[in-house]
C-alpha cells in the first residue's frame, strides 16, 4: 500500500479576470444560482436573472439575488457569460427557447453534479459551452437558499473536452476563482466517476445503515440501539439521513457511476465480512489499519487556498 | 412507518449511595479502569488498583489513578466492591489466581462492551457477579488514557439474569449513577445485538468505503476522489479510519451478532441498490424519505440527564 496524498490546486490567476464590470446571466435562481448573483453584484457585475415563474422573480427581486430578472429569455441578449443553474432533467432536455436565446458569443457553463451527460447534450447546442461543477452545497433549496460566499474554498471542477473552445474555459476558470473556489479540470467521465464514489456512495452506504437498523424485527434491540446509539452511529448515518430529493437526484442523474460505485463497495464489504466469518483477525486488522492509513488522503486540508 | 423516539432513562436513586467511603478494587487500569479510579477518589472512596506488570504500577501511582496499586490479587482481600477492567480475552478466560482473590461477599462487575459470554463464564466464577457496560471511550488507551468525568452523561448499561442479585446489581447502579452515567438494564442477548448494529457494524461499514475508493483501478479517478471529498465523505468514513485494534477487539468479542448485522446491512443495501438498478426513483425517495425520518431517533438528546 502506496499512500497517495491530495493533489495540489491550481493557484488561479487573477490576471484573467475582466476589470471592467460585464454582463452576466444566471438561469435558474436556486441556491448554486442565487449564491453566484449575490457574490458577482457584489464584485460590481451585472447580473440578469431568468426563472420560470412570476412568483419566483418576485422573490429574487426582494432579496436582491440579481439586478434584474425575467421570465423571458430573450432577456439574455447582451450577456457575455451565462450560468445555467438548472436541475438536472431541465439541463439534459433543454428548453429550445432557452437554447435559441442564448447569444452565440457568450460563454455557457452549467453547475451540474453529473458532467458527462450534461456535456454530451451541450455540445451540440452551443459552440462556447463548458461544463463545470462547483461543489459547494447545504441542505436548503429554492430561491430562499441563496447566500454569499457559497464558494469560498470549496472545489470548482471543469470537464473540457477536445471541442471546449479554451477561451471559454479561461473566462469559466476566472469565475470560479472570482468567488473563491478551487479550479481543477479533469475528464467528464472521471469526474463523474469520483463524484459517485465520495458523494453518492456515500448516501447510500449511510442510508442503508440506518435501514438495517430500522428493519430490527426485536422491538427491545431496536429501542436499545435507539438509547445507545453515539457519535460513530450519528457520523455514520449523517448522510443517508439528508435531504431524500438530493439523493434520488444524484442517483438518477449519475445512475451507472452509482452502480460501479455499489459493486466495488459490496465486495469490499465482503472482504470485510469474510475476515470475520473466518474469525481471521490478522487479516482483519491488516484491513483495518489500511482504512485508517488510506484516510487522511480524504481530509479537506488542502494545499492550496486563495486569498 | 411509526417513528420510534428513545425511551426515558432511569432516574438515578441518589439514595443508594453509601455515605461512608468504602474500598473499590480496580483490576486493569487502562482507559476505563484509570478514570473510573480518577472518579471515585475524588467522591472519597479508597480505591485499590491491581495490574499485572509493575512498570503500569508505577505509572498509575504517578498519574494518582487509585490510592494504592498493587501487582499482587491479594491486594482485593477487603474489598467491598471489585470492578474487572480487563480486556475481554482476559475476561473470557480469568486467571484462577485472580478468581480466588475476590471476596466472596464483594460485588464484582466488569465493563466489557460484550455481554453474554462474560456472563456465561462470570456466572460461573462469583456469586455476586453483574456483568456490565460503561458506553464511554475515546481513541487512548492504556495507563495514560484515564480522565476525570468520562462516563458523566453517558450510557451505562447492565444486563443481569435470573441468577444475578439484586443487592449487587444496585450497588453496582450506585456506582454508575454516582459517575454521572445513564443506567439501564437490558438482556445481555439484545445489549450484544443492539451494540453490534449501532457501534460495531458502522465501524465495517465505513472502513468498506475507504476500502472501495481506495482499491479505485483509475488513478486519475482515485486521484480527483481524494481532491473533492469533503465533509460527507468525511463523517461516512470516520469510524473505519479509526483504532485498529478496537474494530478487530469489537468484530471478536461479538462475531455472532455481528455477522447477524452485516447479513442485515447487506440486505438493506441490495433494497436500495435494487431501486437504483430499475430506475425506480419513486422506491428510492421512498427509502430515503424512511430513512430520514428514522435517524433523529439515534441522535443523543437523551432526556434525562443526571443533575
Amino acid at each position: 500500500f502506496i499512500a497517495i496524498h491530495r493533489s495540489t490546486w491550481r493557484k488561479c490567476n487573477s490576471g484573467d479576470m475582466d476589470p471592467q464590470p460585464r454582463k452576466v446571466g444566471v438561469v435558474g435562481l436556486g441556491l448554486i444560482g442565487g449564491s453566484i448573483g449575490l457574490d458577482l453584484q457584489s464584485q460590481g457585475w451585472n447580473v440578469q436573472g431568468l426563472v420560470h415563474r412570476q412568483v419566483t422573480a418576485e422573490r429574487a427581486v426582494a432579496r436582491k439575488l440579481v439586478t434584474e430578472v425575467s421570465t423571458d429569455p430573450a432577456c439574455l441578449a447582451s450577456c457575455d457569460l451565462v450560468i445555467l443553474a438548472l436541475p438536472i432533467p431541465l439541463l439534459l432536455k433543454p428548453d429550445p427557447v432557452l437554447v435559441d436565446a442564448l447569444p452565440k458569443e457568450a460563454v455557457v457553463t452549467d453547475v451540474a453534479s453529473v458532467k458527462a451527460p450534461v456535456l454530451a447534450v451541450w455540445r451540440r447546442c452551443h459552440p462556447r459551452f463548458v461544463a463545470s461543477h462547483p461543489m459547494a452545497g447545504t441542505e436548503q433549496a429554492g430561491v430562499e437558499a441563496g447566500r454569499r460566499d457559497l464558494f469560498r474554498g470549496r472545489p470548482w471542477i471543469a470537464t473540457p473536452d477536445e471541442s471546449t473552445d479554451s477561451d471559454a474555459l479561461a473566462s469559466v476558470e476566472a469565475l470560479a476563482c472570482g468567488l473563491g473556489s478551487l479550479w481543477k479540470t479533469a475528464a467528464a467521465s472521471q469526474h463523474d466517476q469520483a463524484v459517485a464514489l465520495i458523494s453518492h456512495l456515500p448516501v447510500l452506504v449511510s442510508a442503508a445503515l440506518l435501514r438495517a437498523v430500522g428493519d430490527e424485527r426485536d422491538p427491545g434491540v431496536r429501542q436499545l440501539a435507539m438509547d445507545l446509539a453515539s457519535s460513530g452511529f450519528e457520523d455514520t448515518s449523517r448522510v443517508g439521513g439528508g435531504n431524500p430529493a438530493l439523493g434520488v437526484a444524484m442517483a438518477s442523474g449519475n445512475t451507472d457511476a452509482v452502480l460501479r460505485g455499489l459493486a466495488a463497495y459490496r465486495w469490499s464489504l465482503e472482504q470485510l465480512e469474510e475476515a470475520v466469518l473466518n474469525q481471521n483477525w490478522q487479516q482483519l486488522r491488516q484491513e483495518l489499519e489500511r482504512t485508517q492509513a488510506l484516510r487522511p488522503s480524504f481530509l479537506s486540508d488542502r494545499s492550496v487556498r486563495p486569498t
